[in-house]
């Protein structure tokens, strides 16, 4: 479960986790994206902690030429790359899949010029959620 | 060079890049943060798109309990997660530090219960800031 947080650009897939992940890792590559990260957040935490979760994978999306420009504009911006995106399941066991939406996460970037490269950035999100 | 952004904490080190990376990762160990993942942005925007840079270094600082913490509260929190930390260079060659502002970062979040695991990792970023 993901909700409907206000933070990112949710969907419900018909499938289950195993096979979200190469149709979210297709569709994100049809939009420019490479993955640079992964975590396995359940196991990450079983492995620390010993707690059980749901499945829970994020990776970390990058579409290079929207990373340069936003670098090129601000130094800093690394402290909020790559953007993410997360595979986990429903109480049903069907996969859900989200993405960060970059107009919430980069709010906190007040430098001049990031807007058009957010505005790109979440089209290209969602069009890859839509698709996968 | 990171500047001093609102939604990062900075910090410029009297040593060079190579020197830096372990002095981060064991003041980020022994604020209880592991690094599950790690991005070297200038060989990544060279080898896709041919651009040079300074050197840059995205590592990405996992703190367990919080994460799950975090999760429980959240379910959508892996959107924002883990914790970036840059390493780079200014002009003269010497190594800058820097740490997602974890106030700014999670500004977006609105679910209640989280500004106490925010407010615990704010002050683990900034010790382990202050100590590398």
């Amino acid at each position: 479960m993901l909700g409907t947080p206000s933070f990112g650009i949710v969907r419900t897939l018909d499938c289950g986790y195993d096979e979200a992940i190469p149709r979210i890792r297709a569709s994100l590559a049809s939009q420019g994206f490479g993955v640079l990260t992964e975590i396995d957040m359940k196991a990450t935490i079983k492995k620390k902690l010993g707690h059980d979760m749901n499945p829970y994978l994020i990776l970390g999306a990058c579409h290079p030429p929207s990373a340069w420009e936003a670098v090129s504009a601000e130094p800093a911006i690394g402290l909020l790359l790559p953007c993410n995106v997360v595979v986990t399941t429903d109480d049903a066991g069907k996969a859900v899949i989200g993405a960060i939406e970059p107009e919430a996460m980069f709010s906190v970037v007040q430098t001049p010029g990031m807007q058009p490269i957010v505005d790109d950035v979440k089209q290209r999100l969602q069009a890859a959620i839509d698709a996968a």
